[in-house]
């Protein structure tokens, strides 16, 4: 029975501890909100009344909390708690550079932190599917990997550098935030039509999107932006969309808008509308 | 042997042409621009020097035109010359309000007129890939059907109203679009982080955008919204991407924060970020 900590028990935290209490783990929650780590005793979690409390003992402590102002704040909470070889589990999504610079300083001072965000939703943390990816202390990452693998369907490590695991899950953020944005304009756009959200959805029986985004994504990142679907085309399209979706409010569409003006702007309407993404690839070239 | 004519031959009109002499069949062209026309006669196609001659003795006429005003002045301009039975088939990415009255008019008028717009690229209309939709009357479609299928791997026909085809390819490509301004963004929070382009879409491997768009649209589409991923969480990732990216510029991030901001303002916070969408679903809901 292995003694665990987990700090933050909103919609994700909650499901993680469900999971591990089902794996006979013994485990205490901290939460800002107690109640939300009350609703987990009746489960067979201890509720702790301060972080510090919450970690003494677990050899293994894990966060999911709001963002890198919170982490700082409950790491420096839990520290008079913290056993020397207990390793922190950070699955909080934070941003890279602010990520990089607390594991590095916190590693100095002997504080054993992973950063392992995760690519799960509360139903799947319940039942150990999804992602879980971590980048840091390759000896810390050997040590919790058993732990992370009861946890989710697949761990990743990305390597030492203690950013990557953040930076890989803002990156993939962007595409499932973003694929969320599309559907919502396409149902505008299908509201501007007369055609019920549902029958719009149809359209993906046809689409393989996720060929779509390796094939153009591929293309896009190799810098070659030899027309197939011309820049001016695909901005009068928008243009078209703009005019269905009439005074209904969009998502994604107005600022793909704008950024293809500005790279028309700069003489580029000729090529492939993948050409916005030429400052991004251009940036990474160039030494 | 099938006389046949296509006004307008950019990208795709030139391939679609391509493929068109390729199966035998007599192909009379018309550009605007009259070289793009002539790189044609090369392989076969018969250059004329007005819409009204390019049309004179052919029994199928396609557009591959830039948007509704073009076709309003080429159909116009051909008129002269077009068969009492010749059919109009107008692929164009055009304006499903205008393409409606349009489609009713030319009808009305006598002329055959069916909106079939494509989602093809050049290099798949050369090899009669991809999808060909259609809607309007039916007589007409079931005329030319044989005909698309020789020109695509699937034709869609949407039914009688005259501007389904058209608002179903505007939904299409704002998926297209924005999935390669999803790409670009990722590209961009990549250059933020140090991380190559190539390397970014390694995040691929483990997502399967076409299941993800499926299950979440189905969520969406049918107004629930109850919290997964909890839109103020989403819009805090959003500030991470935003802070991430830095000065470099972004294409769909932007508007979706603005949009998720204007959600949360009313109320909504603590739903689903999908909830983005409640306007859209909502109006298709109230009778």
């Amino acid at each position: 029975m292995t003694a665990i900590a987990y700090l933050g028990t909103g919609l994700l935290g909650s499901g993680f501890v469900e999971a591990a209490l089902g794996r006979g783990d013994s485990v205490t929650v901290w939460n800002r909100t107690r109640e939300k780590a009350e609703a987990l005793a009746a489960l067979g979690a201890t509720v702790a009344d301060t972080p510090a409390n919450a970690v003494r003992g677990a050899e293994r402590v894990h966060l999911v909390l709001k963002d890198d102002e919170v982490v700082e704040e409950i790491v420096a909470a839990l520290r008079p708690g913290l056993g020397a070889n207990a390793i922190i589990c950070d699955h909080t999504t934070t941003q890279p550079a602010l990520t990089a610079e607390r594991a590095q300083r916190l590693n100095a001072q002997g504080v054993h932190y992973l950063h392992c965000p995760v690519f799960i939703g509360p139903a799947a943390a319940r039942l150990a599917q999804g992602i879980i990816m971590a980048s840091g202390p390759e000896a810390l990452f050997a040590q919790v990997k058993p732990a992370l693998e009861q946890q989710a369907q697949k761990v990743v490590y990305w390597g030492e550098r203690s950013d990557l695991a953040a930076a890989y899950k803002l990156m993939g953020n962007a595409f499932i935030i973003g694929l969320g944005a599309l559907v919502s304009d396409v149902f505008t756009l299908a509201a501007g039509s007369d055609v019920s959200p549902a029958d719009s959805l149809k359209l993906l029986e046809f689409f393989n999107p996720g060929t779509m985004l390796q094939n153009r994504g591929k293309k896009m990142s190799e810098g070659d932006f030899a027309a197939s679907f011309e820049l001016t085309m695909a901005r009068k399209d928008l243009r078209l969309m703009l005019e269905t979706a009439g005074a209904r409010p969009l998502a994604a569409l107005p600022s793909i808008a704008a950024r293809m003006d500005e790279v028309i702007a700069q003489g580029h309407g000729a090529e492939d509308f993948g050409v916005i993404a030429r400052d991004a690839v251009t940036a990474a070239r160039v030494p």
